[in-house]
């Protein structure tokens, strides 16, 4: 649906572009939601991109459509925007989307644009600038309400009337004591319902779940949708409140952390590449295929040692293939389903026998079937009075043993690293997938030479 | 940081349970929230957990508990219940987790159930069962307020103190006609800072993000996500407004949806199976390698064929690993950065042609190099009088190939996929790679025949 509102919308913006129907165009530029503008953004020339942009009147809009472009259509955009220009939307835009939008400028840039946000007296940025991109401090928003416990319904519904009109997500308000350390929680529905003169104190939730600026924002993200809660305050060594991370920020977090589990799973970087350019797409995926190619080198060792086997009985080379794929195809099974596990809380890290040897029983009975399988196949193919049923045997033999290690390996690594702390995602794809490879084509020509004779 | 909490947790229950402290127990389970006695009753013996279940006093806890447990252990848990006790805990639920547990019982106790809260006049439950699981319909709550345009702000917020006190997600008030359809939406913190008499014709938003009851659930998480919103109003094919969806729900779509691609794209099924029995999963697993098999035996059946030449230079068989390698793993690659793209939106299925070019570009470079590379190994392993040059220049055109075509085939496939309709995740997994294996395994047999002469 969203796919093709977004067509047509370019093939509509597009022809009044044409048509240089200003008027028209202004309408729609600002009747469209700046993130479904930001792919607009996508399909259009750089002077298609300034004339869109400058009909942009609400300034907020403009700077949802910066925190929504992709990096190089962004990055080109600025390029030739003014300083004031970029200052202007910036102190628009929340200080956590500030923080993003800087960190993927030029340094220069960067602190240009930060200096003169200084100036201007805006230093929540730059607050937020000092703590690790991943961790709560790095994602939380500095705008929230927050009110002492001695106040009452009334006067919180009055302070929010006033001093906190432009806080952006405002559903909780957090009561803290006279040196703003974190007490409780109150939902805007409660003070709605409550009787004016109640102090907060007295309804306001004390069982709170709340963070520090240095966890983890994947830590930050589980508690989240854990608890089903629609922002977590974030709270400094002295418990002191400094923030919230809201649920519209752990959406994009629980998204990324996906994509980046993924994407290392299968050893090509972290950060999505396909919108960047081809050299550097090469460039994040050619060190991973490395792993694979010194593996290659490794299996061609161990296969031109049984030079002598083959030649005595050429067939030997066409199973290379089907071991490889059966054990190479059961593994990644078990790496998906054990690093997914743990990024969901399905599997825990403390469980690392049980899931380990559920894992192996499973390659086991399945290395099982397929391996007679595929003895049957080699038997049926290639029997002769030499060989009788050695070479099936062996065949057979390679497969139960290739597939149960790669269920093995494939469930062991990751959760060893996460045992190790270590990201458990890193540690399958192409490492695991080669040594699989190598140690099944070694057994197979093991199993092979002692069983024929060769 | 939960992960460590909840294993104190399970020791600390542990030992109250063995020195029979009901008192302590009975304090430490009401003060734990329920999402974590989930995990705690993973743990438990079915007795202990009985204990525990036992000693929850608010409803509202057991009924989030039933919500969190996995499905075998609740399925145990319930089958002692009498159909009273688990309909009183039914009744304190949201219909919409009411009827995703009810999905997981078998249908004979499921319509019991049914029946019994029938009975008791909740017919909302059964409403929600006529959608299909994986729609606004399916995952929608039909608990919202909903007010007509001519009230107040003042009349409003009456209303929330009297009707709507047990509305469990409460942040926006949604505007209808006389007739229930939807005209617009307030957020509550606008009710609270607008003046008590000014109607909520006059301050709601009308545009408004709405979908329908047979919307795909993927599609209501990325508009959520996309729009940032805390809840989406779903409205019948009459504009009437139905139920909501909630922010919550969508997390919980986003995280399984990233699961089931990444399972679907290792041919693991699409539900996690971990934690269900060695044989269960075996039989999820076992068709998928199906594919990986029969494609093995193809390559038997091709590299037989050229018995004659692996006879004549049997040093052939030792570079079909890194030729499969090569092509699987770049294959993998591509494939992912594909299909996570178009689930995240950072792909589109209308750019088919500039995404797969990109990949194939870049499949090339990554082949010239690597097939460079491994040419290299070849000739200064295996040069001989006979081969000169040949035997490399085989190895290093069939892994260019192989890398090409894999690229090729890897993004091809998923977006030809989207554009169908069909889900991209099932296209790639073992299909893609058993088919790249083929080719690259026949190339390389067809260029080392063909150079060498064999």
């Amino acid at each position: 649906m969203l796919r093709d509102q977004n067509v047509v919308l370019v093939e509509s913006i597009r022809r009044l572009l044409r048509r240089g129907a200003t008027t028209n165009l202004s309408k729609i530029v600002n009747k469209t939601h700046a993130a479904d503008l930001s792919i607009v953004f996508k399909y259009m020339s750089l002077g298609s991109q300034r004339k869109l942009f400058d009909l942009i009147e609400d300034i907020e809009q403009k700077g949802i459509l910066f925190s929504e472009l992709e990096e190089n259509i962004l990055l080109d955009f600025v390029n030739g925007m003014t300083l004031d220009d970029i200052v202007e939307i910036m102190e628009s835009m929340p200080s956590d989307d500030v923080a993003d939008f800087l960190g993927k400028l030029p340094q220069a840039k960067a602190d240009a644009i930060l200096e003169e946000m200084h100036a201007e007296g805006s230093e929540e940025v730059e607050d937020l600038l000092r703590y690790g991109d991943d961790t709560a401090g790095g994602i939380m928003v500095p705008d929230f309400i927050s009110l002492r416990e001695d106040l009452t319904a009334k006067n919180a519904i009055e302070s929010m009337q006033k001093e906190y009109l432009d806080v952006e997500m405002a559903f909780y308000i957090y009561v803290v004591d006279e040196n703003s350390k974190l007490l409780g929680v109150i939902s805007l529905r409660q003070l709605v319902v409550v009787k004016a003169e109640t102090p907060l104190r007295e309804f306001m939730t004390t069982d709170i779940f709340s963070v520090r600026t240095n966890t983890d924002q994947e830590e930050v993200a589980k508690i989240v949708a854990r608890y089903d809660i629609l922002a977590v305050p974030v709270v400094d060594d002295n418990n002191t409140l400094v923030g919230i991370v809201t649920v519209d920020d752990v959406i994009d977090i629980i998204r990324l952390e996906a994509t980046e589990d993924m994407l290392k799973m299968a050893g090509a970087g972290e950060d999505f590449v396909e919108t960047q350019s081809v050299l550097k797409s090469t460039r994040i995926r050619l060190p991973w295929l490395f792993a694979s190619a010194i593996g290659g080198v490794l299996a061609v060792f161990i296969i031109s040692h049984f030079e002598s086997s083959l030649q005595k009985f050429a067939y030997l080379a066409a199973f290379i293939p089907v071991i490889m794929g059966m054990g190479g195809n059961i593994g990644t099974q078990s790496s998906t389903i054990v690093v997914r596990g743990l990024a969901t809380g399905r599997i825990h890290a403390k469980d690392l026998w049980q899931v380990v040897s559920k894992e192996l029983a499973t390659g086991f009975i399945l290395g099982a079937v397929y391996g007679l399988f595929i003895a049957v196949v080699a038997q049926v193919l290639f029997h002769d009075s030499v060989t009788s049923f050695g070479f099936a045997i062996s065949v057979g033999l390679a497969v139960v043993c290739s597939m149960s290690i790669a269920a093995l390996v494939g469930s062991l690594v990751p959760m060893v690293f996460a045992r190790s702390n270590i990201d458990p995602a890193v540690a399958t794809g192409p490492f695991v997938t080669t040594s699989i490879d190598i140690v099944s084509v070694y057994l197979y020509f093991v199993f092979a030479t002692k069983i024929l004779g060769l």
